[in-house]
């Protein structure tokens, strides 16, 4: 079922991509239906909270009519970074589901663990690496293509 | 300087109080201006995101037309809390002036110093307790009155 979902993550990840941002995408599951996607748009907007779990949160929250998304589970491609940790806290989701890990800003699992800190007023449950591979090589190909691009612009 | 900027975030968190929310306001100054300003909007709106803090920063990205709010000051009424200060982190905030401690909640000195943390690839210097007494007294008189309004509810 994890996985299930995770690919409609995968999916808004893809939109992402299509206009050039880094592919990370989300989704909110409310009683086994999808009520919210988001994805990353941060160079689009030059919004620096445009995450993909910030946009799908406003917009779950929108669908509910409440701040608290608490029988909500939250896929994102990413392991979250800590504004979407703190989001994440915020707004009570109660289980988080990530594929790939982020070694180097991911505050769930690597770095930190901001979702299990006993001293916040919410806990969330952690699934992590489902479909790990498929989302760590999404990552890892859009940034590959990228530093061609720049080289091509480099050598011209 | 500070305590004048204070007043107009004090400002936003009367705004927020006339319409019975939790009294927190914030504003960024860039250039010795104010380009945004934010009130904690969370009961209105029943969004998560709608902290004074993270209110200012849209407002302020959508001025300057950029993500990286790289010459901004944040001023404050209350500590941030994790979701803000992942906020400060991504937008690049390099300076952050807070009023009044969060002892539960706030994520800049009291339960840990998300600012300063070494493995962000952004750390902010943060001047805390800029008006404490006036920011404190706000929210402690607003709790207050909501307290006796319950209770008086609860009498009749």
């Amino acid at each position: 079922m994890h996985e299930e979902f995770m690919k409609h993550a995968m999916e808004e990840a893809k939109k992402a991509e299509a206009i050039g941002e880094v592919p990370i995408g989300a989704i909110i599951v409310h009683d086994g239906k999808i009520i919210a996607r988001g994805h990353n748009r941060r160079e689009t907007t030059q919004n620096p909270l445009t995450h993909a779990e910030i946009m799908a949160i406003g917009e779950a929250s929108e669908k509910i009519g409440s701040w608290r998304l608490e029988d909500c589970t939250l896929y994102v491609t990413l392991e979250p970074c800590v504004m979407c940790s703190g989001a994440i806290v915020m707004s009570r989701i109660p289980h988080v589901v990530y594929g790939a890990e982020d070694p180097k800003g991911g505050t769930v699992d690597s770095l930190m663990n901001l979702l299990g800190e006993p001293r916040f007023n919410h806990r969330a449950t952690v699934t992590g690496g489902v479909l790990e591979k498929e989302c760590s090589s999404m990552l890892t190909l859009f940034f590959k293509k990228l530093r061609e691009a720049r080289k091509r612009r480099a050598d011209n």
